[in-house]
């Protein structure tokens, strides 16, 4: 397998573009298309937060067939908390990109991010889908992956290619988000689409795996947004044969990898953010336990501060796996920051403070816990907290 | 009902006194001891964090007999994740107050705040306890209470005295925290103590009932300590029978109040903060739902910095809600901030919005969130999120 989060390996059958349609400020890029050019099989997983906007709705209801053609998203602006209004602009959108391509807006997953509670300009919508139409193409990747940014630093892309059956495979993906990013998912926005074939049903289980290993594992500052979506399409224009068994094992880790490059990237540009921190939570009872471990020190504001700070504290390790309601006992757990022991046997260990200082300066941060009351293992994801996370947060409306 | 928040009134049958032992460097006080001259009842509610500091351990060991004579604290070392030796100095620290008082050490009740994972130091103990009982004073309660500070910025004072049948009665309280405050309970330390006469198990309850109102109901960075602990002494010197009844119930609702004001104090003085937020959720399922609602909205840092910033952004605050895992219905809740409806009926409302953030300029802010499911309420209180916080956290190991 080829993994790549500086390009996309294009899949076949798929076009893309990117423009300023009029919702951005400064003319960035602020609406996307994804098109295949051939029915393909669809999966999607949403945002559980009981307050979810109205395209998280549309789409739910679009899915139903386990099919689609086009992915729209627009940013700037989240069409959440707009009422009945909101869902006839998600609804009108899709008949917009459906008109446009000759085909059902019923096939047209439709996407928002950005400010809630804003009733989305519908005049720049309808021109932006007119205008973008005629730029699609398979070369469009990385305008999309810009135009679906809001505080994000960087567009989110990862991809991968690989032989499955004697056939080239494609799998590409793009994502967004920055703040508000926690499970179960995030502000988040990641669309993958594939030229490999699988029923609508292999593709929903493929995603729920791929997506409990990446977006599942990444978290911001806790908040989880009302418009989280992950949308997958399959259309088979690389190889017509479903995949199965073996051949589907293979795709499964493909698939796994470029949605773990996705939740990193995302990770990585939390809002004001310096670090990537990886935990790694080992010799836990079971999978669930050792992730509610890493989530509970992932979430830990001291924590957070302390990595910021390049402050090997083990103390705030400790406390923060203490609470997260897993029975751990702190007498048997082991945690090591940066690779180097810090907490072992019940109680802080000699190191180099200077040494752990200076490791602690990294852009990546890995903190191991080794619980040793059990076989199972999980990584998280998240980042540090700056003075640039109230900056943005305390400044802005978002 | 006489309460104040500015002095105590001093129960009969205390002394107290407060001074420096040596633990802290500048030389402010660092060692607390709170005496009562008969012997009381005694209740305590602790941490549930599964690390837990040695002298929480040897708390609930001296309560099971649910008596008590003195409680000594010391700040600025937590004698948290010390193994052995900070279960062997713990007991130390009992058995020289015990022999200083000339009590068993079993009733002496001990307490530690501060840094994580080093060792108490021991000596300046010794010579504090044996220094500080020739002080033991019935005006004491001042310099008792600036002992317990850690990154506190004042000290934390309740009080309230009452009538109950015939005899004035006295509620003393005094508390610690800033950060590492979130349920259950907190970075916290808080004693309280009445000339009433409860038995054990009438003051075991009474103290839950209050924490359940009180301590736990405020969150400053959602993590909880090693350290938490509320201990409660009721001696009858003010009146030997025990309460029962009306009386009790009038008892309780002091004891609340008490309890209440120390855990606004501690909310407000949140590490950085400059804001106490009061959030009311009314309209909901269940008391514990109200609670889960407001403490999911009390942790989000994306309201809290908001807060800051005086934004009166309600799409924050119903998020929070929305991922509250409490079934609220986004188009019959209703949110105001600062006594200003800004959220209902399923969108945002029309509002000044200059006249929002001069109100969000006060030092109070008041969320009310009624949820329009059912009857009950619940009362969370918190801080904002500031550079501050930031800045106390990622400098400096704690």
């Amino acid at each position: 397998m080829n993994f790549t989060e500086n390009a996309i390996y294009p899949p076949k059958g798929y076009t893309a573009a990117g423009l300023h349609c009029g919702l951005k400020d400064g003319g960035e890029r602020d609406l996307a298309l994804i098109v295949s050019d051939r029915p393909a099989s669809a999966a999607g997983m949403f945002t559980t937060n009981r307050v979810c906007a109205a395209p998280v709705q549309i789409n739910r209801e679009h899915l139903r067939d386990g099919r689609a053609r086009a992915v729209v998203v627009n940013s700037k602006n989240a069409n959440a908390c707009t009422g009945e209004q909101g869902m006839a602009d998600a609804r009108q959108t899709t008949r917009w990109v459906g008109r446009g391509l000759g085909i059902s807006p019923e096939d047209v997953l439709v996407n928002s991010t950005g400010v809630i509670g804003v009733p989305l300009p519908m005049a720049y919508l309808e021109t932006g889908i007119q205008t973008i139409i005629p730029q699609l193409d398979v070369a469009g990747w990385d305008d999309a992956s810009e135009a679906i940014m809001t505080t994000d630093t960087a567009p989110k892309k990862a991809s991968a290619r690989l032989q499955i059956g004697g056939c080239e495979i494609a799998i590409a993906g793009i994502a967004k988000g920055a703040g508000m990013i926690a499970p179960n998912m995030a502000t988040m926005l990641a669309f993958v689409v594939t030229d490999a074939a699988l029923s609508a049903h292999a593709l929903q289980n493929a995603l729920c795996e791929a997506v409990t290993q990446s977006f599942n594992c990444i978290t911001v500052d806790g908040d989880m947004s009302t418009n989280d979506t992950v949308l997958a399409l399959a259309n088979g224009a690389a190889a017509t044969n479903e995949l199965a068994g073996e051949n589907l094992r293979t795709f499964q880790t493909a698939l796994n990898a470029v949605c773990i490059g996705l939740a990193k990237q995302i990770a990585r540009d939390g809002e004001g953010a310096t670090k990537l921190i990886t935990i790694r939570v080992a010799g836990a009872p079971t999978p669930d336990d050792a992730r509610r471990v890493g989530l509970s020190v992932a979430n830990s504001n001291l924590v957070k501060t302390a990595v910021f700070g390049r402050d090997p504290n083990w103390g705030r390790i400790l406390c923060a796996a203490g609470y997260s309601g897993v029975a751990i006992d702190p007498d048997r757990a082991a945690v090591s920051m940066a690779g180097i022991p810090i907490y072992a046997n019940g109680g802080g260990l000699p190191f180099d403070r200077d040494r752990a200082v200076d490791a602690l300066s990294a852009s990546d941060v890995a903190i191991h816990i080794d619980l040793s009351i059990g076989d199972a293992s999980a990584t998280i994801y998240t980042c540090d907290l700056t003075y640039h996370y109230i900056r943005i947060n305390a400044e802005y409306t978002t």
